[in-house]
């Protein structure tokens, strides 16, 4: 019963297929799966911190006490103990979030895409930092915006730029805390100020925050949600403060967008597991991530000093990168006329990578520019790593 | 620091998110959670047929001895050992399928809308059968098509309505066995037929099968996709056979548009959760499936002999309904004049719930029209709940 000779299909993909393509990262990664490969370009967290064990003994609780509940389909926008909890951890004194508010997904990725997905429409104006999040410039480009790119400095965002540049966009996506790539931090005045502006000109503003609790000093500075709860949608994630693999994150916003995003997820996975929301609220519902937080933030902490003193050490007079207060990343500007993509080259021979800075911009990329993630390296190899990144700068002085 | 009396936003949504709207089903779902409804209307799956305690297990043994890489971020098209498995399974003595053929998807319902989005343009033709699956239908919407409904008679759907009104489309969608709605069964002459009238049209034809292993009686039928390995999109599911709640699927087909969908993904969620492949993995590798799917067979033929049972007895002449060799649904045809929705409103009244058959369809809805199911509905409940709806259909006549 097979057809004799068929004609091969010949391919007409969307024309927004047409324009996908493999992240740039994951090309890299993998290359740098090699043991010997000292990798600065993950953006994976560290499996140290991990707490494996208890989940392990949340999986074995939820499945025998609520098990067909656990593995049967499950309401679209999420778990409700789990959504409840959320909503109580993003009130404070004078703004009141809502579980109604709240859409469980299937990793923030996932909010992005939906996001995209209703209110992105072809050639819609998107507004993003200079550079932005990869992620999510892959997520909105599916739906073929025109990218408009964010004037930033020293101090990330420069919120003047979208009173510049922003009339009639369909949302400004920003992250604030610690950026991926740069590993900056908006100072509570510009977020005050960036949240004025979109509130003026009616621009739904995007808060995507999944570092945010990872801050090495002190404590995470207040949300942007919390000043104007009413035009700001921020997104939360489970990757990096427990597990990525587990697939989940949330979206808060408005309710009226909250039901839309609910609509397009229904159409394009129906729910994201209940196990894991229910395991995830079994795990964290008694303050367990007021206790592992801070392992996290110390063993992150003491990898960026560690890199932050070998690039202090190796690195050639010319050479500038962020030092960032929390987070994964570091973010290095060469001198002008270096191109990172061939210092990737050299680097991957001798063993070392990291991920170019190009791709992170939305228009115009400064291709002297790299970031690099210290979370998954010991600091002796940091060390290593780093000496031979110097050595190759050195020589194209 | 928040804002003073900011100006709402106007939510300005775009043109494809303006037309998604709730599934039909979920709203009346929520109607029907009450416990003294006898609901004929749900989609899920028993859960008396969930393996609960060896998926418990399962998580047990994975996250005991992967712990860590269970946890961590994976590879976008899936846990590759559960891709060989799968590959296996589904290669026949004269046509073999490679791992590479398959991407794993969070629900086969992921598989669908990644389709619609490498597929279908604003305007695109897409086949469908009358009626088709509620699902694909929301899911293909969000990419604006313009549907084509297949005819379909009491066998299914018709090839030559194919040959007669494909040309130019960009997808043949088909559910073969047992579908939902009609839980009706093509013929393997009109697989093949089918197959033979897409390969020669240049049309991908995507075969959905979430409900193929639950007949009742004797071995499934062929697939499509055995038939013309390089034309057919293959989506499998273990929803039906396993647990819902998971969200796991997969979607095969040839390498350009895997690797294609495996773009998508990545933009969309970037991977569906290592650790619930890993367990599917481990509950399945050793041959489970073949001595769990025969009980889910058995329990699902009693309920559906006792509708189908319950039917002859209550229901009055005029009223024509399918008899399913396997799956979950049964479909009533009722006179010409009436109008299922109504006759819903009543059946509510009275404790039983079922779905409408209009939003079934793509184009002309048949009013008269509606989908039973009886998986999760007792011997006892569903006689007393068909003679309620045969009471309520005789005082129309």
């Amino acid at each position: 019963m097979k057809l004799e000779n068929p004609s091969p299909i010949e391919w007409k993909f969307s024309d927004r297929a047409e324009q996908l393509q493999s992240s740039a990262i994951r090309e890299i990664l993998k290359v740098t799966m090699r043991p010997e490969v000292i990798s600065f370009a993950g953006g994976l967290p560290s499996p140290e911190t991990f707490p494996v064990e208890r989940m392990r003994a949340a999986f074995d609780k939820v499945l025998t006490q609520q098990g067909k509940s656990a593995l049967q389909y499950g309401p679209t926008d999420g778990y409700a103990p789990l959504r409840e909890f959320l909503a109580d951890s993003l009130s404070t004194s004078d703004s009141t979030i809502l579980p109604d508010q709240i859409m469980m997904v299937s990793g923030s990725q996932q909010g992005l895409d939906l996001l995209g997905k209703v209110l992105v429409d072809e050639g819609s104006k998107v507004l993003v930092e200079t550079p932005s999040y990869l992620g999510a410039l892959q997520a909105f480009s599916v739906y073929r915006p025109e990218f408009e790119s964010v004037d930033t400095d020293d101090h990330g965002l420069v919120p003047a730029s979208v009173a510049a540049k922003g009339a009639g966009a369909r949302l400004m996506y920003a992250l604030p805390n610690f950026q991926n790539p740069t590993g900056r931090t908006l100072s509570v005045e510009r977020r005050y100020e960036l949240v004025e502006t979109c509130a003026r000109m009616g621009i739904p503003l995007v808060e995507d925050n999944p570092y945010g609790d990872l801050c090495y000093n002190g404590e995470p500075l207040p949300k942007m949600l919390n000043m104007n709860p009413g035009g700001v949608i921020y997104m939360g994630s489970f990757s990096k403060v427990l597990t990525p693999g587990i697939r989940l994150g949330y979206v808060v916003g408005p309710t009226p967008l909250i039901r839309k995003l609910e609509q397009a997820k229904q159409a394009a996975d129906l729910h994201t597991a209940q196990l894991t929301q229910m395991v995830v609220y079994e795990v964290i519902k008694d303050g367990f991530l007021s206790e592992h937080i801070p392992t996290i933030r110390t063993l992150y902490a003491k990898q960026c000093n560690a890199m932050l003193e070998a690039m202090s050490k190796h690195f050639p007079e010319g050479v500038r990168w962020t030092k960032p207060e929390g987070g994964m990343f570091i973010w290095v500007t060469l001198p002008e006329y270096m191109d990172s993509k061939q210092l990737l080259d050299e680097a991957i021979q001798q063993n070392v990578a990291f991920v170019p800075g190009g791709p992170f911009y939305a228009n115009n990329p400064e291709k002297n520019t790299l970031r690099l993630s210290f979370v998954t390296v010991s600091p002796e190899r940091i060390n290593e790593g780093i000496e031979k990144l110097g050595k190759l700068v050195k020589a194209k002085i």
